[in-house]
């Protein structure tokens, strides 16, 4: 859910049409030696988020990647290797390579298993970021699946009642399918806050409202930090003890073990900046009850909903993937928006490596 | 974690030994007709409730549920059916009796699942309420596997920018074994607060935080409410838009789906207070790598969170299930302190009943 002062608008952006920007990101990509088949892959799911409006996860990052690549963190090309495997689950290596390619793999073969055996999971180390987590539940639901996806991240989060980083954001990502009504897709980090909407504010110059950030004592922190270190860290969800600081730092806990631990890639505490194990897992809800019958059900849950009298001064209710779909419709129409300076560097980069400008 | 203010002492509670609230327990509901075996059952939890320091889902209320199955708002005996099943997951029909005795059943079925083909699901629809959620997934992770539980309720929390009750507490639980630590065990509702925490502040007599409630106005509400109605609401986690409410009403939802439209007994504003649909998963870690590396991170993880400086004016950090199980050592030796309301009650029903006084 978009903060109206993190916004992007005319005077901060542009607006250019989906397909060029796809073929930017690939090119850019392909330019540092990316497989064809890989590039596409990360250009789908970078282009899916700048569309719904995730700009923190968007088109700009293919910059960093390249980069990435090209100084050797990621191991491109990458195998993705299957480490340990059974009819319904899989523990994959990412080769260190882009964590995109693995996460995409790794929900299709949660995909494939759950077509066959009902449920589907797969743990994946040696990986790196896999951008919006949102995406590959989308994946599922399309499939008529209820799908899920985590991913963790070194250490930026304090736990509850802690001064200290020691979780990552580690995001939670859930999709399932409506019927008339559009798909529940819903992606959250399980810190108050994603960490790329503070590295927006900071880029866009705006403070941070209180309860986003502390110090090592302790005290609120408003100034977005574009650093990491030991002497400030982001609230968990719930943000105090009173308010459930506890249940946000559990729940990234959960996503460590889920993503670090059963992997075997590590957790938050043991990761370098730039190190993301991910899981996925995919239900086929055809082996629990008639698919159409759940997605009526879906959508009178999600009427519901959309009912609610809102709070005062309120529009109204919605319901997780709203505002992204809303984003959707628009941009598909009417272009992205990519914030002045990320298409600067786009454009640079292209130049750079000597492949096709398409934007 | 329980507040220092709703703890209780040795001013409103007496202590009494696990062995006899489990035979009281077990007395009261076979005194109304329960057999045996799920007499046993609830005793199990409800007693395991109490002494992990849970005591809005401990054994006091044996005495409501008692009164339920009486009034035929539980059917009791009850039969839980297998309404589809494969060889990796289960629809189960309750029965509309104890619900307990449904998500045990189903938390066994996805254990024995996950033991033959890596992974279990059971979602439970006809239910009522399964006490501490956290109780099933200890059942995994006592198996070397992780456990996940959750169960929806009837609309007490409000949507994220909503002004009415349309999403129920609906709990996430999560358990995972540790090595030479203790297990990770986490149970969380998904509003800022248990509702149970409000009745027991009520029945304390003390206010509560701002965050926890709020009006038909969306003003905030100190004063403990014990009725449900649309005057008033609970706050999702994360309390408000900027701290994160679509998160906490998010994961409400994803609870929803889970266990009320994938198994088709209702979302939460669909049911009547006191129905309960439930969902379990149990993975089978050593399908993905060996148990013994796991323990070994997983102690590796809870050491490095455990050593994380605390906070000005805090103890230290604890992690998921430390303060249950620290109570849990405490009331195994000097008896499980029981509210004396609470206490008069047992002992008055069992006598109603005709049944033994064991406490």
């Amino acid at each position: 859910m978009a903060l109206d002062f993190l916004k992007l608008n005319d005077d901060n952006s542009i607006r250019i049409p989906a397909g060029d920007l796809h073929k930017q990101v690939s090119a850019i990509l392909q330019g540092v030696g990316t497989p064809t088949e890989h590039a596409e892959i990360v250009a789908k799911i970078l282009v899916s988020s700048s569309l719904r409006g995730v700009e923190t996860h968007g088109v700009g990052n293919a910059v960093r990647y390249s980069q990435s690549i090209e100084s050797g963190e990621y191991t491109v090309p990458q195998t993705v290797a299957v480490v340990t495997e059974t009819d319904t689950t899989a523990l994959l290596s990412c080769g260190n390579g882009l964590g995109f390619v693995a996460a995409y793999q790794g929900m299709e073969m949660s995909i494939a298993k759950a077509r066959e055996f009902g449920l589907g999971m797969t743990t994946i180390k040696d990986g790196h970021h896999i951008g919006m987590v949102g995406y590959y539940p989308m994946m599922a639901a399309e499939q008529d699946m209820i799908g899920m996806a985590m991913t963790n991240a070194s250490r930026s989060v304090r736990p509850a009642l802690g001064a200290r980083p020691r979780v990552g954001t580690n995001p939670i990502a859930f999709g399932a399918p409506a019927g008339e009504e559009r798909d529940f897709i819903f992606d959250m980090a399980t810190s108050t806050v994603a960490s790329g909407k503070i590295g927006l504010a900071k880029r866009l110059g705006v403070q941070m409202p209180v309860g986003w950030a502390v110090s090592a004592e302790g005290e609120p922190i408003t100034e977005p930090r574009g650093d990491r270190g030991e002497d400030w860290a982001m609230n968990p969800l719930g943000g105090t003890r009173e308010q459930g600081a506890h249940k946000g730092y559990g729940l990234g806990v959960v996503v460590d073990i889920l993503c670090g631990v059963l992997s075997g890639g590590g957790f938050g505490a043991q990761l370098s900046g730039g190190e993301n194990m991910t899981w996925t897992m995919a239900i086929d809800i055809a082996k629990f009850r008639d698919v159409d019958d759940f997605k009526v059900m879906m959508d009178d849950m999600i009427r519901e909903l959309h009912a609610t009298p809102p709070l005062p001064n309120e529009d109204g209710v919605l319901v997780a993937g709203d505002p992204e779909a809303d984003f959707e419709d628009d941009r598909l129409m009417n272009g992205v928006p990519v914030e002045n300076g990320q298409y600067d560097e786009m454009r640079q980069r292209a130049v750079q490596l000597g492949v096709e400008v398409f934007i």
